[in-house]
């Protein structure tokens, strides 16, 4: 499981440097220590999964490699330019990582599986963000537009980047096939991800 | 001890942030890591002051506003341009941090002086720092003598903003006076400060 552990360990990281780049878009203290709380959290995260790749012998930034250009890719195609931007992408992000783990925790072995769920756990600081976009959204008709659009572009530039991972690592290959029983299976899990993500839009009232 | 408490949760916040920006100047993604780990610990202890002042029933927001310019100005007036800037910077508000712990460490209630050496604890970060400073400045006398400059402004700088928050702040004043005495006191502590400045940039080859 060293690709698994590895992309979510480059993950963590390039999640914890977004954060911290665009938490400055915060109007408010308060925001910037939330933010700053959740970018920590992800630290947690990195280190429980460089503990797992040490145990199994493996070099962390050697393995990491293979998946820095796809992952700094997708934060690079989707560069927030407000704050609100950013909430919904933090939330947005940790949701389809929360689905992802769901999909394939049923071919984990458990020790695997153990540390990925800890990983992927949602991080318990989305109320933060759902109660600063309704807010935002019931009181602006264009801001829920700017945001609805963008909501899909975050949905669509993450599963393009997750091809493109896919179809350079074998072993990742692999995982989601066992996961999903065939090509076919793959495209129900497109759409089942598709289907909770519509719903994680509506919980933010977009 | 609100206020003790505050200006030490206010600089990790500003600590976290600087050193996730700074980290951008990290030539390496293992520098990436090690720097965003430190970042970490800052959270840490952050979450360790706002549990101490809520259990005091402060508003942590509220009480760490009136620091909010004089830190702001140590790090704007401290901005590195290079990474080895940024790693002298650390390594030097760490220490600064800890000297200044242990000089106030027998006028505290022990309550406060155990959460306060909780969060000013050096942070075990340091020998990252000191091995890429040593080689560095080791292989080039030009960079050798820029942060042997580099250093002495950032002292410098955080005597200024130390003075101006003391000039401000009555109960730090006197948490100060307390632990030293009178105003010869306070010199002293400042050559004190100053020689073990000198002692930690000799461990770093300056």
């Amino acid at each position: 499981m060293t690709d698994l552990f590895a992309v979510l360990a480059y993950g963590e990281i390039s999640a914890f440097y977004r954060l911290a780049e665009e938490a400055k878009l915060s109007p408010t203290v308060r925001g910037k220590v939330a933010v700053a709380k959740m970018a920590a959290a992800e630290m947690e995260h990195f280190k429980r999964l460089e503990a797992a790749l040490s145990a199994r012998g493996a070099d962390i930034f050697e393995v990491m490699a293979p998946f820095v250009r796809a992952l700094d890719a997708y934060h690079a195609s989707t560069d927030p330019s407000t704050w609100l931007e950013s909430m919904v992408k933090f939330y947005v992000g940790d949701g389809i990582a929360a689905d992802f783990y769901r999909e394939i925790a049923g071919v984990l072995s458990p020790d695997v599986a153990e540390v990925v769920r800890d990983v992927l756990a949602e991080t318990g600081h989305s109320e933060f963000v759902v109660d600063e976009v309704r807010r935002a959204v019931a009181a602006s008709r264009s801001e829920r537009d700017r945001l609805t659009l963008w909501g899909r572009r975050l949905l669509g530039e993450a599963i393009t980047q997750a091809q493109y991972v896919m179809a350079q690592r074998d072993e990742l290959t692999e995982l989601v096939l066992a996961a999903t029983g065939d090509l076919n299976g793959i495209a129900t899990l497109f759409e089942r991800m598709q289907a909770s993500h519509a719903e994680r839009m509506s919980v933010l009232g977009l």
